[in-house]
């Protein structure tokens, strides 16, 4: 089928999709998850055709490690379908309730949005993980995967797709496009009435690729430029500890940090009790002119940080360092480079802190504690997608709620409007 | 000031006018309001200008009627900023509260969008309006107005500025495009990271324009091709009454209906009922074969309705008319040609009904009432903004609560993630 099939049909599936049942969705994700396990061993024989083909192209171990499905892999991707059938119903929540003056009954209620797209890269288990969660909400879904997973991600729809089916979805509820055609994406961009959301994940490039092209609507997921900013009346040792955690615990994930503000007047012991701890993990330092200063003294390597290194996402083991004259340029300079995700302040004074989460405008803002709590599992919100850096619809950690809409249901006995 | 000058304006002020109070946003639309009054000499001899050049350029009457500005209109615009600053207060708004497994505690509060872009047509009281919504939620506005209105916008924008900024809004809150240059809505739609939502309102062909060439969010507004589907077990006198009231008490609404769908078993009795109605009120029927053949015999002239008719939202004394196979057609015709805005089924069979109101995919939904209560007022929303007809992020009649998003909001004692 060519893309637009795909999608027309997908469409069309999201008509049925929207009116099934939970007990359908809940038995269509049970049925999926068995199936997992039953074809373990085929689905593990078209992930070895993609491995292999990656390691020929010269694939760097990260990327492969993340292609990689194996037995526990898949079973981790079965537990997940099995997670999701726990979860109560995300469809027909009331969420208002009343009585127009005219005495028309009003109800506002969830409903599926439609029709899904996911774009996301080489990781397969994503496959699986949006199938499930689109089953769960009654949407239907178009997956597009990175090329490089293209044999493990055409097999895993096809076989998510017909256990679903046999378990009562509607065909076509979930659909992975076929071709590695790099030009399906843009043509997926611009399907307007068509797809209801679009959400790419992955890179930052290809994030901002889908947000600069899309026609439809596009929940923006992931960049983190991360902030702590040390205010003068902090606690240091706990400063470091948050500093350490934030920097070096998983530094490839969009809720560490990648850049550190301390107050000037306090520079010199912040570092001093910082930065030692970030050089022992190997942590290289960009500097502004001052904190370079104070590296030196310490006898710590820093490089001086050009404006480039204030914008970076360095998602490895590399730090800003920045000195401010107090909280109004340590909230300007976040406001400037700051990607919107997770923002943090260490200090004892508390009218410092709350003004800090007032007036800095990020998905969330910390007082004395790890950017890294900025995730759905920690948030308690089950089955994450994605963490939003937008405002509209979702922001921050997103779940099922992000892939409901809701509409009025009005029942009258002939009213007309006066 | 350039456009893009007045947008990181509004950007700038957009971080101060999150922080602004309660008391502050209402003591800005109080003075606003007063300020209507005062100036309200001032503000009819600007619309004047408006007012004269329209004629001059040959400007047809209904159109002139939405350009006028008059005492009357002016003192609504007043009250209607004394309403707002009436209603509660959407900002700071606990939506959820816990506290995570690391003993953090986490709020999510409601925050402003940031920066509102409000592009729009004639009507110049739509700058107080948008001026006044932005102040009660805390966005700093941008606005795009009609360039009939030019003089009156200019002139309502800079005074209404003065009186929020003289109640301590921010600078720069509220601000006109002081230019008819069309290139400017498309510049506006392309301002990523500046504007963080816009939002037409007008006519079809502007609405279609921003939702397909924007690349900042847009909340898309107000096309309603609605249906009302007479069901073969209705009360035909109810029905006749929803279809009058739907089509006649003011057409030129986005929740009038457009399109007339009855179950052939019964087309001769429910067009014999509905039909002359119709016509003895000046309305044009444009039929399928079948309707124009009961028109015929009624005695009514019907013109036969082409595949354009089906889609069309008239706005007029117009409608189309088609018998269908029962339920499942009149839902698969809705699909197809609906806007997803208000549509209708009218029966005396409650699963009919029930079917009807699950299966259909629009923003309101209703059983046995007529289309024209979807609005906000109607609602009970309160000062409405328009009616969206997408799904993400506001469906239907939306209000202050469209404006807003959360944050999250988290309070340690030093925690970091295991």
């Amino acid at each position: 089928m060519s893309t637009r099939e795909i999608a027309l049909e997908a469409k069309e599936s999201s008509r049925a999709c929207a009116c099934t049942s939970l007990h359908v969705r809940n038995a269509a994700l049970q049925t999926m998850a068995d199936t997992l396990r039953a074809f373990a061993p085929d689905i593990i024989g078209q992930n070895e055709r993609d491995m292999d083909a990656a390691r020929k192209a010269g694939t760097v171990e990260p990327l492969l490690d993340r292609l990689l499905l194996n037995e526990s892999r898949i079973e981790g991707m079965a537990q997940g379908l099995e997670d999701l059938a726990a979860l109560p119903d995300p469809l027909g929540i009331i969420q208002h309730e009343g009585e127009l003056d005219s005495g028309v009954r009003m109800q506002r209620i969830s409903v599926p949005l439609g029709v899904v797209a996911m774009v996301y890269e080489a990781r397969p288990n994503v496959t699986a993980d949006a199938a499930g969660i689109c089953v769960k909400t009654g949407n239907a879904c178009i997956l597009r995967g990175g090329s490089l997973a293209f044999y493990s991600n055409t097999f895993l729809a096809r076989i998510l797709h017909d256990a679903a089916v046999s378990a009562g979805m509607p065909k076509g509820c979930i659909r992975a496009i076929e071709t590695t055609d790099r030009s399906v994406t843009d043509e997926l961009l611009h399907m307007r009435g068509i797809i209801d959301v679009l959400i790419p994940r992955g890179g930052a490039g290809l994030i901002r690729h889908c947000v600069e092209n899309a026609t439809v609507p596009v929940i923006e997921t992931g960049v983190g430029n991360c902030h702590v900013y040390v205010h003068a009346p902090a606690d240091l040792a706990m400063a470091r500890d948050i500093v350490m955690n934030g920097k070096c615990q998983r530094p490839g994930v969009c809720n560490a940090i990648e850049s550190l503000l301390v107050d000037a007047a306090i520079a010199d012991r912040a570092l001093g009790a910082i930065l030692p701890a970030l050089a022992e993990r190997g942590v290289t330092i960009h500097g502004d002119e001052e904190s370079c200063a104070i590296a030196v003294g310490l006898g710590i390597p820093a490089v001086l940080a050009t404006e480039d290194d204030w914008a970076t996402e360095y998602l490895d083991l590399d730090i800003s360092v920045k000195c401010v004259d107090g909280l109004d340029q340590a909230v300007d300079h976040i406001a400037r480079y700051g990607t919107g995700h997770s923002e943090a302040i260490i200090t004892s004074d508390q009218a410092a802190a709350e003004e800090f989460l007032s007036r800095v405008d990020a998905a969330a803002v910390y007082w004395n504690a790890s950017t890294r709590f900025t995730d759905g599992g920690q948030f308690g919100l089950g089955a994450e997608i994605g963490i939003s850096t937008q405002k509209l619809h979702a922001r921050g950690p997103f779940a099922l709620e992000a892939l409901t809409s809701y509409k009025y249901v009005l029942r009258g006995t002939g009213q007309v409007r006066a």
